[in-house]
């Protein structure tokens, strides 16, 4: 076993503790951790967490390669790579033959909080100072792309990417981005970068400035009657990246006809009135991570275009102040973990 | 006024009385109905009924120009003609403007129980004898379809017919169709003539060879585990058609990547697990009704290829009867009234 360190769960704090990491597997590398993202999922692990289990959140991060298995040609010792919060899946199934190992029908192993596929350990995350993982789930960063603000991308990035890609974003589509935390704002920079005409849907004016420098023409204020009255039946495609349960209906107002409401923010059941999808027969999708393929396509574009989040970078020992402002959503726009502290 | 004869609701139950239509504005036909066929809107509006206001079921008929207003040029008396469950709109909204008059911002006069736009009198349905309406909002009805088994399409056939277009169902399309009652048989139609490839989702294997009749290639049993299984995220589109609250996990489950669940038969409201629509990047639409271009389109489309509904016909006393049987499903594949008994 390899040794590390790492931050685990211990009631719903966090402690700094030793942990072990698997031997190389043929297709396995070591991942040194430098950065990790802070993702509300980490938020709601960690308070779900019931003392069952060992729980290392984290799954969007950044290192370099620190060794590699007897099989590997993809990474060499080195090489700068990315991970995100899918590191395995069956590899032969109908969404995994078609580059979708996120809808995997045998469940994909999730970065933590998982089961791996061959020793039935459960998984530890990236708030960590090494992870190992099969080389296929890990993807070169482009070397345009800096390490700390490019973390994100890979869990945050990917989930509002795909969906984007999926419905074809591109010149003259008319998106709107709902909620401007780490998911929306790169949401927001996707969509601009991909020629569309994209708008910020804010319950306050006062991100109208940021959404502007982030590439949006305009805001649409969701508490002023007047202000969604305007854009009422807009917008192509809307990304709902509101992390906590709510009404669709007035999101779905915005959305034009034949047009698409992608929530992207929330896990759980949704209630909705038919009428809020009938009348303009708008659709309603959900996304969430994404597949190899697009993973891939992400990070490619980003390094042609420049694109990262915009991050604070904090000493991974600050991790309970991160999850503590995340939660308060105080944040512009993804709190990023640098693992260094860790040795 | 005109005078007439039509079943009206006392209590819940329908009596024949006589009825008064409006004298004919300028743009106003007057049709002698000839048919009409039974939806469930009737059904759930008559056990809605609490006795306030005057109700007359009937919104898909089929007749003919009884007389026409001092400017209609769009009909002769003598024209077969048919009109749905809309009779009028503001004509100036967005809606209205790009021929959705079915989504108009005003909300559309519904053919009965709305309100007309310039009388502020109860529009009463098409269980009568004769109707008064906008020459705009009736279509004429092509030679060659047979006035009975037509009058299905202008509610069952366009509320499947809009949502089809709009997906882009064609050839090579995978169509499911959910539920084979009045709108269903006629969305297997549809899709067929279209050239899509479709099947049917029954509960029971026994709808087979009525399904392949219809144009299905075969029918998915959704009470067999290893029918669904083998069909699972197979259907770029699935109409389902079931008129009461489901579970809609289920049939998500049969939609392909990318694929979307068009749900027409229901109005209330939805509950439904995010992740049945993530995995798998599905999409939920929901339609019901259609504007006018579409309605002319699938009025023209079913000249084209010979396609009307199957209906039982039945003189219109009988009307309690063809509700109770609609009630218990008990129909192939929708009840029409012949209207010839009222004089």
């Amino acid at each position: 076993m390899r040794s590390t360190t790492g931050w685990q769960a211990d009631g719903h704090a966090l402690h700094r503790v030793p942990l072990s990491r698997r031997d190389l597997r043929h297709d396995d590398i070591a991942v040194r951790v430098d950065f990790c993202g802070v993702c509300h999922t980490d938020l709601h692990s960690l308070r779900a967490h019931d003392g069952k289990g060992v729980l290392v959140p984290g799954h969007e991060f950044t290192g370099v390669v620190l060794d590699i298995g007897s099989e590997v040609t993809k990474f060499r010792v080195g090489d700068p790579v990315a991970v995100g919060n899918i590191v395995d899946s069956c590899g032969v199934c109908t969404m995994c033959a078609m580059g979708q190992e996120n809808f995997c029908r045998e469940f994909p192993t999730l970065t933590y909080g998982g089961t791996d596929r061959h020793d039935g350990t459960t998984t530890l995350g990236g708030f960590s100072r090494e992870y190992v993982v099969r080389d296929r789930f890990a993807h070169p960063l482009p070397s345009e792309l800096d390490p700390a603000a490019a973390a994100p991308l890979l869990c945050a990035g990917i989930t509002v990417w795909e969906p984007m890609r999926a419905l074809g974003v591109g010149p003259g589509t008319r998106v709107a981005v709902a909620g401007l935390g780490g998911l929306g704002h790169l949401a927001v920079k996707f969509a601009a970068a991909l020629g569309a005409e994209v708008s910020v849907v804010s319950r306050s004016a006062d991100r109208a400035s940021d959404a502007i420098r982030l590439g949006a023409r305009d805001v649409v204020v969701s508490t002023d009657p007047e202000s969604v009255e305007a854009s009422r039946d807009r917008f192509d495609v809307l990304i709902d990246t509101i992390p906590v349960a709510h009404d669709l209906g007035p999101y779905l107002r915005l959305v034009a006809v034949d047009g698409t409401l992608s929530q992207v923010g929330y896990l759980g059941a949704i209630s909705l009135e038919t009428m809020d999808l009938l009348v303009g027969r708008k659709k309603l999708s959900s996304g969430g991570s994404g597949g190899l393929p697009a993973t891939t396509a992400m990070l490619e574009f980003c390094a042609a275009h420049g694109i990262t989040a915009d991050v604070e970078v904090l000493p991974s020992a600050r991790v309970a102040e991160a999850l503590d402002r995340l939660d308060r959503g105080d944040v512009r726009h993804r709190f990023v973990l640098d693992l260094s502290d860790l040795g």
